[in-house]
């Protein structure tokens, strides 16, 4: 057990919890609680922490597992990024999609069926179109955990991130996540142009979350593969970015308010096409 | 200039900032920044503050403004809920609506034409179904928050709280509400089961979001009167208030989603009776 904060191992989960650049360097983040523990993908889980007092509650949750450290109680709660820890973290690397992993059909098996073990050979998995969601330059970590959370409940088939995105990896990002970020492609852009280029000649249509939308949201179809366009927060998207976009599109608001949140307006967006593909 | 940070006045507004029973005990609440001091209906203004450096800036925006009253810039951080304060807070009156303000039918231009001075006398104005939103023990700030930005963005008549909501008048909810505090229609329930009742008598359907709904929420009219029962971030609806449902609805999840952020749940829920009353 690791009873001393300036152990080696203790200072390094620090570093990871804070830096997107440790992250980077040794490829992996750090994920709390026992939802995201039980969660993590096995094959991609590196080494788990405990807390003295959530190992000698829950001594057979961890029988077998490794590598597992214990940590005494005041250690764990060091490297810990919540206030109340509930005494389980643990490492686990980090995902490298590409572009080309947004654009593949959705299979729904590749979600639920083959985690839940219910996918059958010879069964034709539902096939959708990809439905993409593009980020540029989003900055609150709860806005991009939320949206990460409700893409995946929404049916989104990836996300691509500008790379001046705040860090997916961050640790409030991850909370808010709820665990889709183990599940919801994603990728960060390094040619941001010629992704969203690439995303035209595969045939996806770039519908820009705009003020200046002549037409209502809820007056396209998104059955065909569709992608939305968020901004950042406050200043929404550049305009090289929504000079790109097929159609700007725009969801009405009564009274006086001027735009909505970024999560909000996102989240009724993918829903909306959720909401179409079910028709 | 008020350049001491012990002055009885700027005690009395980090107290109003942080304690919620000063708030309700002086009937007053603070805002801060630019955007939410011009938003501020000028008869509910109680009391301007500005820094020095921001006054040298503006004098002319607070030209006839009384009272106001000018702090240093280290007291004005004091005083201030925000990391990079914009210099102006005020403290504004607070509303006391009742559930029969709720119920009254929604005039387009009690919202923005009476504002914008565009309602004409002998033209009728748009009259639309109450559309209630029914918050139960929500704790989040920024969700509620954002949840009354939406709120006003889709058209709702007003809002009613169980007493264990966070107080809407907290630092962090007027912040994300951005403006819409001031305009949306809310109260606080003093008899959470009769005012239920009373709203149910009244002809409102009440619709619980609920992970046992049997229908999909978009598989039901809302363009009658209706109201959408939101539970707490983590734990839902009680039993009881579920109980008192005309219906339970679910918004369908993909993946392995259990539930969606509450903001988020409530706002795909309001933009869809948004949705229907356009058609």
């Amino acid at each position: 057990m690791i009873t001393s904060t300036s152990n080696p191992q203790v200072k390094q989960l620090q570093l990871l919890q804070k830096k997107a650049k440790e992250r980077e360097l040794q490829d992996v983040f750090v994920v709390e609680g026992v939802k995201m523990y039980r969660e993590a993908p096995k094959d991609r889980l590196v080494h788990t922490y405990v807390s003295e007092s959530f190992l000698r509650k829950n001594p057979s949750v961890f029988e077998g597992v490794e590598p597992l450290t214990e940590l005494s109680d005041r250690v764990f709660e060091s490297v810990s990024d919540t206030k109340t820890p509930q005494g389980v973290l643990c490492l686990v690397r980090r995902c490298h999609h590409t572009l080309r992993v947004l654009l593949e059909e959705y299979r729904e098996d590749s979600v639920s069926g083959s985690m839940a073990g219910t996918a059958t050979i010879g069964q034709p998995s539902a096939v959708r179109a990809p439905l993409i969601l593009i980020l540029e330059n989003l900055q609150d970590p709860g806005n991009l955990g939320t949206i990460l959370r409700t893409a995946e409940g929404a049916g989104v088939t990836g996300v691509l991130l500008s790379r001046d995105c705040v860090d997916i990896y961050n640790p409030k990002v991850i909370r808010s996540t709820m665990g889709s970020v183990y599940r919801v492609p994603f990728c960060y852009s390094q040619d941001w142009r010629g992704d969203l280029d690439r995303l035209k000649r595969q045939g996806v249509r770039l519908y820009a979350a705009h003020l200046k939308g002549e037409k209502y949201y809820d007056g396209i179809s998104y059955r065909e593969p569709s992608a939305f366009l968020i901004g950042n927060e406050s200043r929404g998207l550049t305009e090289e970015t929504a000079a790109m976009a097929d159609a700007y599109i725009r969801i009405p608001m009564c009274g006086q308010v001027e735009s909505l949140n970024a999560a909000v307006a996102a989240s009724i967006l993918m829903y909306e096409a959720n909401r179409q593909r079910r028709d």
